[in-house]
Parts: C-alpha cells; structure tokens; sequence
C-alpha cells in the first residue's frame, strides 16, 4: 500500500465545552492540526505561560498522536497567546480571569489580561480538539469568556483518610481542565495531622501514623496549582475536629487534667472512629493562643495565598461545660455560652491571621456576633445560612448541595446555585457571595476509589460557578458531561478505570475467568453507592474498614441513570414497538435478563457475596422492563396481579444490599405505573 | 447495625505465583491479615531492604484496605525477613538471588542471602495474599526459591517512539514483580537519541526532538531499578543504527563529504522512517575513537552495571563501500568485507570499554572472528546462532522468540526456551547461555498502547526464565497470567485499562452516549493488533504516525484466545447442549450476533471506519458459531453449502481490516470442520 498523508475532513462543531463560555459564536471551517501545529507568544510572556503552552502541546501531541513540536516556537504559529501582563504574583479572588480566542481555518488567536486568564484558555482551546476522519481539527469559533463567579473551589480532606499526593497533582490538573480555581487543602481532623511543622513536630509525628505531606511537597504542590491558575487555601480546623493535635500536644486540650488542676491532659490518640468528638483546643489558656501564633506563622509563611481557613465547625462544647476552671473563665469574661467563647477564641485568633496578612475563612459557626467583617463564611448548612451572613456584611462561600459525598446525581449539583434565581440580595449583597465549593470529605475514600467521587460531577459545579446562570439544559449537560469525563482521563484521573479495575480484582480473578468480568460490568452500570449517611449506618465504617467492596468500586451517578431515564421519557411520549427508544430500552432489559444468570457464579467471591441478592433483582428488572414494554406496545392491559407485583418488586429492589443501589429505579416505576 | 469486626475465613490455596517458585509445598492452615499485621528485619538491614519491606506493606495496604503500619517495625512481628548481608555493592550477573519462605497460621518468615533475594521473596509474599470472606490471608506454604536463569532482562527502545520516564519507572515495578533483574535500555537509535550528554550535548539538542532523559533522570531511574533488584544496562547502537548522533556530529558519519575529502558531512535529519539506512559511523578515523571514549567514559560513569551495550546491528555497509577513502583504508589493513571492517571498529572500541571496566554486550552481528572472548552476545536472531556462540566461548542472551511488537501470543513466548530440551550444549556450554530478554522496540508504541505491549506477556517470559524448565503446562499458566495482569495494574501499569480508554476515545464521546462503549468492548475483546511486518506493510508507519486507532487500542494476546480455544477443545471432546463448553459457546456466539448492529452507528466514528467491514464479520461469525453448535449437537449434517458457505466467511475474516485481526478463527475453524 502507497502512504497516505494525514487528512483532516471538515467536521461539523459539536460543542463540548465544559464549563460553556459566557458568549460563544460558530464561525465556518476547521482548523486542520498536524505535526506542523505550533505556538508562540507574541506580547508578554513568562516561565508559567511558557509551562502552560507546553503542557497543551504536550497533551495534543499525546492525544492526537501527531509529532507536535512541544516548546512553544517562534510568531507565525497556529496558535497565537497574546498575553498583556503576568498577573498578580500571589493570585487572589480578585484576578483577571478572562480571555477570548478567535480560531478560523488559518489559525486560532487568544487573549487574555493575564496569565490565569491564558490558562483558562488553553483549557478552552485542548476542548476544542475532535477527531476528523484521519486526522484532528479545531472548529471556527469565536469565545469572549469570564467567570460569573471569582472563588470555585474544591475541597479535599486529607484528614479522616491519607490522599497521597499524587492524587492531589491529578486532582488538580482536573480543576485546571474545568477552570476551578481554589484547591481548598482539609489539613487536619481528628483522624489524621496530614503537613509537617518543623516548629511541633509531634503534629505530624503523633499525630498521622507516618502519612502526612513534607513542607517540600506543600510547596511543590503550591506551585503546580499556581502554574494552572489555581489558588491553595489550607485548612485547620480549630478548636474542635482537632483530635489529632492533642495526641502530640495534650496540654492544648480542654478536658480536666489528671492533676485535678487541669494542667496534666491526655493520653490521647487519633480517632480511628468518625464524628464529633468532645476534646477541643482550650480557648481559655493564653499558652494554647501562643502555641497557634507560632504554628500560623510558621504555616502562612508555607501557603502564600491571602485566605486562611479555621474550620470552626461541629464543636459540641462537651469539654467546655464539663471542666470548672473553663466554666469559672466564662462566668469572668462574661461568656454567656459556649458559642460565646468560641466567638472570644476566634476574636483571639484574627489579630494572630492580621499580623501574617491573612484573611480568615471558616465555616457557618464562625458567623457569630462580634466576628470580624474581613472574615468570610464557607456554609455547608446551605443558602439561607450564607445569605444571612452576606446581608450582615460578611463575604461567602456556597458548599451546602455540593457535598460530593453525600453521592447525589450530577444534576441535583448542577441545580445548587450560590445566588438562586429570584433571591432577595441586593446586589451589593449578592457581589458578597464569592462562589462555592464542592466538598470531598474522605470517611469513605481510599486512594483507588477517590477519582470517581470527585470526577465527573466535580465539572459539574465547576460549570454551575463559570457558566451563566442560563446555562442549565440538563440533558446537554449530561451529553458535555459525558465527553469531559472521558477527556480527564487524559490527565491521569482514573474516575472511570479505577471501576473497571476494581471489578477486575471483585470478580476474584484467582477464581473467575477474564471473561467473567463483563457481565459484573453490566450489573456495576446500573448501580451507585449508597450515600454518606446510609452507608455509615449499614455498616459503621470507621477509618480502619477496609474500602474494596463493590460500594467502592461503583461510580455515583453514572451516565444509566439519567440514560434510562430520558429513553423512559422518550418512550412514553408515544409508546410503540418501532420507537427507537423502545429498541434502546429493550435492548437494556434484554442484556440484564441475559446477564443475571452469568452474574451467579461470581457473587460467590468473596468481596461480592454481600450483593448477591441484588444479582438477582437485577435480572427480575430486566424482565419487568421487558413485560412493561410488551403492554404498553400493545396498549394491552396488563394481567391481573402484574402490576402489584412489579411494584412490589421495584420497592423491595430499592433496598440496598451489599451497600450499593441501582439507579434506574424511577424509570422503571414510570414505565409499570404506565402499563394500564 | 453493630459493628463487626473483620474476619478472615479459612480458605484453600490457590497457587497463582507468577513466575512458579522452584520448590513449593502447602502446609495447612492461612495467616490471617489484620490491622496489626507487621514486618520487621531481625538480621542485617539497609536503606534498601528498609524501603523494600515498607513497600509491600504499603502496597498492602492499598491492597486489602487494612490500615498496616507502612515502616518495618519492632521484631515480633507477622512477617520477619532475615537477611545475611546487603549483596554486591554493583549488582551483577552473579548476584546470589535466591531466598526460602515459610508461612503458618503464626507468622511468615522469610530468609535470603541478599538484598536481592529479600526483595523477590517480598515479591512472592505480595502474591500469596489473598481475599477470605470479609478479610485477607496468606496460605500456609514453604518455598524455597531460585532462578533458573542469571539473565531475564527486559529492553526497551526509547528511540523510535519516545517512551517518557513515568512508564519507566511502573515498567520496573512490574518487572519486580515477576522477578526480571536486567532493563535493557535502547538509548540511541536513527530516530532519536534520547540521554542527555554534557561533552557533546548536540547529541541530545539537535537530535532528540527535546524528548530526551537528564542525566538526573537516569540516575534516579538506576537507584530505583536497584532497589527492585534490577540491573540497567544501556545501548548505544553503533556504527549503524547511529543517524541521530549524526544530526549535531556530521563528523562521525562514513559518507562522501561535500569537500570531496570527505570532511564535511551532512547535513544529517533524524529519521521520521524506519528501517536499516546508509549513514553509519566513520570506523577509520581516529577522530571517531576520540570521540567514542570520551562519550564511553562519560555514560559508564552514569551508568554503574559492568555491562555496556553497543549494539552493532544491521549495519548494510553501503557508506563503507561507497566511500573510496574507506576503501582505501579496509585495502591497507587487510579488511577483506564490510564484516571485517565492523570487527575491526569493534576490537577499537574494546580497550575503551576495558578502560572504563565495562563488558561488551551486542547483538548477533559482533559475533566474527576476532571478538574478545568476554564479549557478550544478544541473540535476536535465534538459538542455532546462541548456541554458536557458546561453542566458541561466548557468553549469550536470547531474545529471538521474545519479541514483544511481532505480536505473538503469550503461549509462543512460553514455549521458547534459551536452552530447548534435547539441545546439544555441554553443561559448560549452556552455562554460558546465561538467559533472555524481551525486546519491546517503539516503532508503533504511544505512551498509552506501551503498557499493553510489554504486559503481560512479558511476566510469561519472566517465568520461563526464572521457573523449572518443567513448568510448561500452557492453560494453568493462562490462569496463573489472567491474576497476574489484574495484580500487575496495582503498580500503576494500564496493559488492561489503557484498552478501556482508548475504546471510550475511539467510541467518540462526542457523538456517541456512554451505553455505546459496552459493545465496542464485546467487540474488541476478540481482536487484536496485526504484527509487526504486517502493520508496517498495510499501513507504512513512520515516527509521525498518529498511534491512536483501534489496533494501537486492542490488546496482543487478549484472553479470549485461548477461551474460545479451550471451550472448544473441551466441547468436542463429546458435543452435546447439556455440557458446560456448550453453554459457555453459545453464550458468546449469541452475544456476537447480538452485539454487531448495537456497533453499525459506532463505527461510524472517525477513528473506528476503517474497521467497520469487522464489525458485520463479527455478527456473522456468531451466526457461525451458533449454527455449527447446531449441527454438532444434534450429530446431523449442514445443509448443503453451508459448510463451504462457512469456511469460506472465515478465510475472509482472516484478512486484517483496519489493521486488527480475530482472534478466535482457528477453534471457529476447528468448529465447522467437525461438523459432518
């Protein structure tokens, strides 16, 4: 065979963007890449920009195979960045975060104000790449973009289980693909003192079981997110959810002291157990203010970023009402209630954050009278919470509705708006509200299962803080969604093929066949874990259970659900056997009929025999899906007792076993409530 | 719900140790895994041995999601390694490898002479573990261990395709895991030259496309690989292979020069083509030795194992023969061929080596008259010209038969031994033959198909280089191979899950749903990529070749293979419906036909079209074999043309089509020819 050069053929744009641009318009052509695809910087540039470039060659010339030349190079390139200056050295929530681009047929052109705003567009810019017969292409379009919201972050707890930091590198080169801009770092909780101060070194020392990150790597990683545009707010939670301080620095404690005196505290070890515990830092001694003067000092010199998060929540004031010296306190000072002195102990830690240039940032409880205006409230207790801080002047953070563990759909994420339409803010009230932050809290994680609780519904958010409020077509989302999750697997996330992986080692492969994955493969696709709380109550999992069962292999939300769902929607429009949505559905049901009886075998091993009785259900699904179509194709009434079995069948199915629930249970309700 | 403690049941053991120790018995009973499980050194200890035993229980960890203590600790411990000394400082050829294991209910203990025996006896002790109810345990066993061969390399070319530094690294972890000791490492090659040099750093600037490893680099990749008990042994492939050192040194080269002296070369371009070239080294010049020594010293400087790789293949002599000079030169000294000359360039090249206390190593062609006897030979040409070799006194490596991108199944590999029973070698002979390599050469490699060529073919290698010549059986070494590529993916290799996103690419996310995936899978799992030769014939490949469609996506060897091919075996054996083979059989036939119009709109994609006529032979193929099942159970005769109707379908799938190939003709053959 003669060689053939690469082509390109002219492809249609098909927007999958994620987050959308605030305005985009569709020019006509392509941009044909190939190996002569190049770069340049034709105004400003420096060594982050010069990174950034490259890392989109980089990515380009892995994704599309061709040999691109991987430096950015001299100015008659494909893409030009036009860059007016570096930004601010420390960025902070007030950058210049916009940028536009022009791609026509002779090459693409992007401007930006600044660095971060170039970022953002190179994220743009690798998003726009398809596929095109035998070759790639950028469509012709035109994008002027800026976030509607400056502060859209994501939280990590590394606390209650280790995140090793190479899931903090590829978290972050995810953010950066979605234009997130503040890694929210959980340091410290009663399970886990997870960064090193040279200062205490019992911190981490007693305080982590040896997993905790080196002020090296703290700084590596500051400057990994600061060359994609993203910020690094670290977190100590203070003065409650501190446990793990006390195991190296008891005397910090509020208990009653061995000595009856109050001054010999302890033992205390890290809680291995989740929830609120009573020990907290003692806010009545000057000794523990001049303990976190020289902690905060030492650490707001590692993390340069104008924010300072003090936790503040879920102090239940156990220790504080039990010990009579701190009650005596109280009654001097004339604290009224143990809110009261947490107020007094945050009032004690703000000119400690003014002296090292911070600002500080906790949760609801820190909103109390007599807290400072510069704070700002990060709310998980949700809308009205955060609306009432920012009529009382504070600024504020939505993470009430993005709580990732909480394992709800993409969609619900997609409908929590920090500012709702129709809400009662002025705007000067409304200008408070930064943005939001999706929360991963780590009861539940382990390093392999991690990805796909963050990744994709994280985009989501992501896109609900850029995008316009506008932007809100569910089923596009889901459509973009999909695409954007596939595409972060080029940057090493492992959301999708850690669930492929796990069901490798679930299906015991020291007693199954390879080919017996498959079918586990089709039951895990119309399953999801159960969520935070329920999980905590079926099984009372504390940070030594082990999370390899099928719970943590399953992903939340995937794409079945909403799947099923719009093809049961489809379908009931005009119920018929020659639909294709009937064809789509039939097809669904056939293949669980079909693979339930394949499944049998398997859930014998030993990680799987807990959802074994969900095997089975997932074949009497398949063929109550099956029925269900065969009656209203019919437009037949359905034989007596039917449907009072099916519904019997589909509440009981919505039981969860071995932890896990299918996701196409609403559908299938709809399709039998249908049936006459 | 209350809270139950883990328990770990009894269970049998099932032997999945990859390779086969050489001595093993099953005692009774199981080592439970818990929380406390431990490791401790009660012997010597090193920095080495230290971060060895802290790796198995890290990995351990990750493994059963217990929360082990991840450092070695005090000596009453699950697990105790004895060690009797750290082994050579510069592990060679000699290294004493061996170590014993005995597990019991009570603790496992593990002994070895070195270093290097701890870490492969770690490596078994990984393998043993495994899942027990709701916890995890070790089966009682003893075993005491050795190589069969010194040798069981591994080679990568990182010329032809740049393979970057992070597949490096898991690469080495999954050769510790199966016990290779030897990364052969092709540095320099016509298409690249990839190490950076500080005395002739153009080697590296004009000559490496920028893709090349610091120096930094490669001494990192050397102390990780000897903490893995692996060797690195570089090659430079010279005088032939060499164009890429040409491109900032036309001096070296054997061409005319453009002052007709022969004095100015050039100028010289990486080659983006494969193949053998003209331009080679100048062997006549003292100018090239003067180069060659300081080049020499500086890399044995970098590099400390006592080998050195020179390579010395495939060189035609088209420059020597055309160039009068040289000419001129071979008349004065007596060099009767091209053949003659390049030994000559290699005796010159020997002090060199002496000088910097390195052995020659290099492929077939430096075995000529005049070697010197410590030269060692790397046989890509097969075991009739290793065996030669050892009967002229020279030490020898085999690779014919295991090379990786001829895309041979793991079975061929399997039965190709360095010294085949019932060969000829005296004993003195075959202990010169010290044992192999695979050989993974780039030139169709990206960094996402790599994995999937190296593994986990090349864990079969390592166990017919390490195990008893005895351990042949193929069908319990494809049982033992499906657990070992699930376990191999812990180290961070993506040989299975790198197929699973490569699918989720070539479905084209951006106009295909998630649900189309599933059958692309179906698809892919009977496929895999044509050969070496065939690829380059139907494609022509060069460096520029986007390696991003379905054949860089299937994997060689898949296990569909040899399942179809065992169920087959066993279903003719007595056919009948009621047997197990034929529920198995039909199974997947009917799941073929099934599947083949679910993929008519998927490939349609960009990147799948060239493979659609597959995709309907693949629907046709299940009809096959549902009909020949047919047939056969019911001992009745086809139809009239169906038979040749069927044989005739499967000589037409036998032709690659978008260049893949099926991997299930022959037992489908064996099929149709049964019936009558």
């Amino acid at each position: 065979m003669s060689f053939t050069p690469l082509q390109a053929q002219p492809v249609p744009f098909v927007n999958t963007l994620m987050p959308q641009p605030a305005h985009i318009s569709e020019g006509s052509g392509n941009l044909a890449l190939g190996t002569q695809f190049t770069a340049c910087e034709d105004k400003f540039h420096d060594g982050r920009l010069d990174r950034a470039v490259s890392r989109l060659l980089v990515r380009l010339k892995s994704e599309t195979g061709l040999q691109i030349a991987t430096a950015p190079g001299a100015c008659s390139a494909t893409l030009t960045v036009s860059v007016d200056g570096a930004g601010e050295a420390i960025q902070s929530d007030d950058e210049d975060e916009s940028y536009s681009l022009e791609v026509t047929g002779d090459g693409a052109h992007l401007h930006a104000a600044t660095v971060v705003g170039a970022i953002h567009g190179l994220a743009t810019v690798y998003q726009l790449v398809q596929a095109a017969g035998d070759g790639w292409v950028m469509p012709a379009v035109s994008i002027q973009d800026a976030p509607r919201f400056r502060w859209r972050g994501l939280m990590i707890d590394s606390s209650r289980h280790w995140i090793p930091i190479d899931v903090i590198y590829r978290t972050l080169d995810g953010m950066a693909a979605v234009k997130m801009n503040v890694f929210h770092w959980h340091l410290s909780d009663d399970q886990g003192f997870r960064i090193e101060s040279k200062v205490f070194p019992k911190l981490q020392e007693l305080g982590s079981d040896g997993d905790y990150y080196t002020q090296d790597q703290v700084r590596s990683v500051i400057a990994y997110a600061r060359d994609r545009g993203i910020r690094v707010v670290p977190e100590f939670d203070i003065p409650g959810h501190a446990l793990s301080w006390l195991v190296g620095y008891p005397d910090l404690a509020s208990g009653v002291g061995t000595d009856g005196k109050g001054n010999h505290q302890g033992p205390y070890a890290i809680s291995r157990e989740y929830g609120v515990f009573d020990p907290v830092l003692d806010p009545t001694r000057e000794s523990t203010y001049q303990f976190l003067d020289k902690f905060i000092s030492e650490m707001t010199a590692l993390f340069p970023d104008p924010y300072f998060h003090v936790g503040g929540d879920e102090n239940n004031g156990v220790q504080w009402k039990n010990n009579p010296r701190i009650q005596a306190f109280m009654k001097a000072h004339d604290l009224k209630d143990t809110a009261a002195l947490q107020t007094y102990f945050n009032q004690k830690l703000l000119p400690i954050l003014k002296k090292n240039h911070k600002k500080m940032i906790g949760w609801d409880e820190i909103f109390a009278p007599g807290l400072d205006k510069d704070a700002v409230i990060q709310s998980w207790r949700g809308f009205d919470s955060l609306a009432a801080s920012a009529k009382a002047g504070y600024g504020g953070i939505l993470s009430a509705g993005y709580y990732l563990d909480h394992i709800d759909s993409a969609e619900q994420h997609y409908a929590v708006d920090p500012i709702p339409a129709g809400s009662d803010l002025t705007a000067e009230q409304a200008a408070r509200i930064f943005g939001g932050e999706a929360c991963m809290w780590s009861e539940h994680l382990s390093p392999r299962s991690v990805d796909s609780r963050i990744w994709p519904r994280t985009a989501v958010v992501a896109e609900r803080l850029w995008s316009p409020q506008s932007v809100s077509d569910v089923s596009d989302m889901y459509r973009r969604l999909w695409v954007e999750s596939v595409r972060l697997e080029d940057f090493g996330l492992q959301h999708l093929s850690a669930e492929d992986m796990a069901l490798r080692k679930l299906a015991a492969p020291e007693i199954a066949t390879p080919d017996q994955v498959a079918p586990l493969r089709i039951f895990a696709s119309v399953l999801q874990p159960v969520g935070f709380d329920e999980r905590y109550q079926l099984q009372h999992t504390s940070q030594l259970t082990p999370m390899d069962h099928l719970i943590d292999a399953v992903r939340p939300d995937p794409p079945s659900r909403f799947e099923v769902e719009a093809a049961v929607a489809e379908y009931l429009k005009h119920p018929s056997a020659d639909s294709p949505a009937h064809a789509q559905l039939e097809a669904w049901f056939q293949q669980w009929v079909t693979t339930a009886p394949q499944l049998a075998p398997l859930m014998k091993a030993p990680l799987l025999q807990e959802a074994a009785p969900k095997a089975e259900q997932f074949g009497q699904l398949g063929q109550l899906g099956l029925d269900a179509l065969k009656y209203l194709d019919a437009k037949q009434a359905a034989p007596a007792g039917w449907k009072d079995q099916s519904l019997a069948l589909l509440k009981s199915a919505k039981e969860p076993i071995g932890k896990v629930r299918f996701t196409v249970l609403e559908p299938l309700t709809q399709l039998v409530q249908s049936v006459q």
